[in-house]
């Protein structure tokens, strides 16, 4: 019912297949965020068309509203959505330090208040669990401590250890047998408390493993470092996720490093404020120079937006606050992630990544410097 | 390049065809709203499928963002935007009424500020036609003076006869050969005056007549009483457009009296808001008995939002504030209203139009009380 297999290997990256109850993704793939069951600005048949594999699903958000016991009793997130691909939730733990108020963390778990309506609630491990198998996503993931950055390392070195602890508790509340459990590595920018982390996790057997704590504001170095020195720890033939990561600079850096799964708000959000990806750089639909330009957002893409709108369109648009402007430009951004990991997946399979690598970082140098870097060759 | 001809009649009720630059309107036909060139919350294709046939355009919007002379530029509105049937637009006569600031009305035509920015502009037959041609639909409206009510008879008949004189200065100002100019009829709620603007509209020879100045808060027998007198004195074989109307009870009494086109924005307004129209009558969505309800919208309907999706989910992204959940109430409305006028066309040309008008009032009268009347027979 799960299964990961490791298909091509070129220099660090790989790729690979994993099979899941709702169907197979090809990995290195990119999961489109889709918080409260739905992907923002969009609907489930835009990201069939996008390509997207798989979906992720953040449980804290659910859990406050509908809440899971409804979700449950309607099907779990497969019955009760439009999505029949594979979903992914998360544990709720990044979330409820991000976003809940009048946080209290005890061994036992946290106790917050929504940020909805400020109703008191406790996230455990067993809570996450027990949620996240009414939510009945292909993957959950165990319940996890994501300290800040920066932070003493003292407080990183607690953090690590709860999370190994969570861990623990977490897979002993896992029951569903259609759901895989993946344990989060935590540790921050600390490559023993890494290690040590990567290591508990890996005793405990889980069929796949999360990197967690990255991209909270460290130096893009010090991630690429710690995705380094975790790639021979982790075991090869089971598959890695770096959370909520990143631009597409990212991505192709982490691939570079061994990892095959990623999510992040970045294509979806931007897209809400008039920020394209393209193949040319990345573009400000807001900027004047757009006002009478008849070219489609990224001449290269084929996605609906690209195949049907122009910029200056896309312009107008956005400057009416109209809604079609996010949903054009959500389409067109999630089909320029989901095609690039497409790319980046068939160079590995081709065993020419470095070759990609090289091309992709190129055509980003030579991007408009006043749009930002431009994230991949045609 | 433009014609209209009447293929049926069944009592007062009438079915045609309406031929354009862009492609066939069968009548009677519901133009859904695009204000700022596009229909709020949808992209093209949504429209496409739910059985469009031709959108109205707000010449007041478009002149004022992007400006006219853009569109013009990008090649009207079928160069602009991504719809490839026809297009209305308005004459900008009701819009700067109801919309813009510090007005002042002369002969020669209305004085305003934006309601964007403030800035100054002035609205003419002339100038009204020179952005409607600037966008290019294939049907313009002679610029009006659009009366509120109530209001003195001496004020509507001097709006009524300064109408006439519009419509003379907007006919001789109209150049584009492959769109076609319709004269408005105003005159309130008074037969005698409606009849004069009739009489002097059809004298000027328009290829079709819009019925302006109802639905905006008069009684309902007063509009019908109106349409009633209209009916005889327009050219029957010209095309009637009721402008602005309305709910799917006030279509239905407007095409027992021979109206063929209309538009409005309650389907997509409501939408947004979360009211939906359906074969069992109105459904608020945040009403909390849908909360785990898995019934589609509305359960008689083809469309994208009742294939996919349950009441639950959409009351749940309505709460949510999700965007999509405008969407697919949207499309939904936009759907059943384009379904009921095709219902209507049908009933007409099987000459059975009386059986179903009274089907339908028997059905509306039959839904459920608190969610409003129901709108059409299954």
């Amino acid at each position: 019912m799960f299964a990961f297999s490791l298909e091509a290997r070129s220099d660090g990256a790989r790729a690979g297949r994993l099979t899941t109850p709702h169907g197979v993704v090809e990995t290195p793939a990119f999961m489109p965020v889709g918080t409260a069951a739905a992907v923002k600005a969009v609907t489930w048949r835009d990201l069939e068309e996008a390509g997207a594999q798989i979906v992720l699903a953040n449980t804290y958000h659910l859990m406050l509203r509908p809440g899971d016991a409804l979700v449950r009793d309607l099907g779990g997130l497969h019955g009760f959505t439009a999505w029949r691909g594979p979903y992914l939730t998360d544990s709720g733990g990044y979330q409820v330090f991000s976003l809940a108020n009048l946080r209290r963390l005890t061994e036992d778990g946290v106790q917050f208040q929504s940020h909805l309506d400020g109703s008191p609630h406790l996230l455990t491990p067993e809570r996450s669990m027990e949620i996240q198998q009414n939510l009945g996503a292909d993957i959950a993931m165990a319940f996890d401590e994501c300290p800040p950055y920066p932070v003493p390392r003292l407080a990183v070195a607690e953090a690590t250890a709860r999370t190994t602890r969570w861990a623990e508790r977490s897979r002993a509340a896992h029951r569903r047998p259609d759901q895989a459990l993946f344990g989060i590595v935590q540790g921050g920018v600390h490559l023993d408390l890494r290690e040590q982390s990567a290591r508990s996790l890996v005793a405990l057997g889980f069929p796949g493993h999360a990197i967690g704590g990255l991209s909270v504001g460290e130096p893009k170095a010090e991630m690429n470092a710690v995705l380094e020195h975790l790639d021979p720890i982790l075991p090869a033939d089971k598959p890695r996720y770096l959370m909520g990561v990143g631009t597409p600079e990212d991505i192709l850096e982490a691939v570079a490093r061994g990892v095959d799964m990623f999510d992040c708000v970045l294509p979806t959000r931007n897209a809400r404020n008039g920020q394209l990806f393209t193949r040319e750089g990345r573009l400000s639909i807001r900027n004047a120079r757009y006002r009478a330009d008849v070219r489609p957002p990224d001449p290269g893409c084929a996605c609906y937006a690209c195949r049907t709108t122009s910029r200056a369109y896309l312009r107008h648009l956005h400057l009416a606050n109209e809604m079609s402007a996010a949903t054009l430009m959500t389409i067109h951004n999630l089909a320029f992630y989901l095609d690039t990991l497409r790319l980046l997946g068939q160079s590995i399979r081709l065993g020419r990544f470095t070759a990609f690598r090289a091309e992709m970082l190129r055509q980003m140098a030579a991007a408009p410097r006043d749009e930002g870097p431009g994230p991949h060759p045609t």
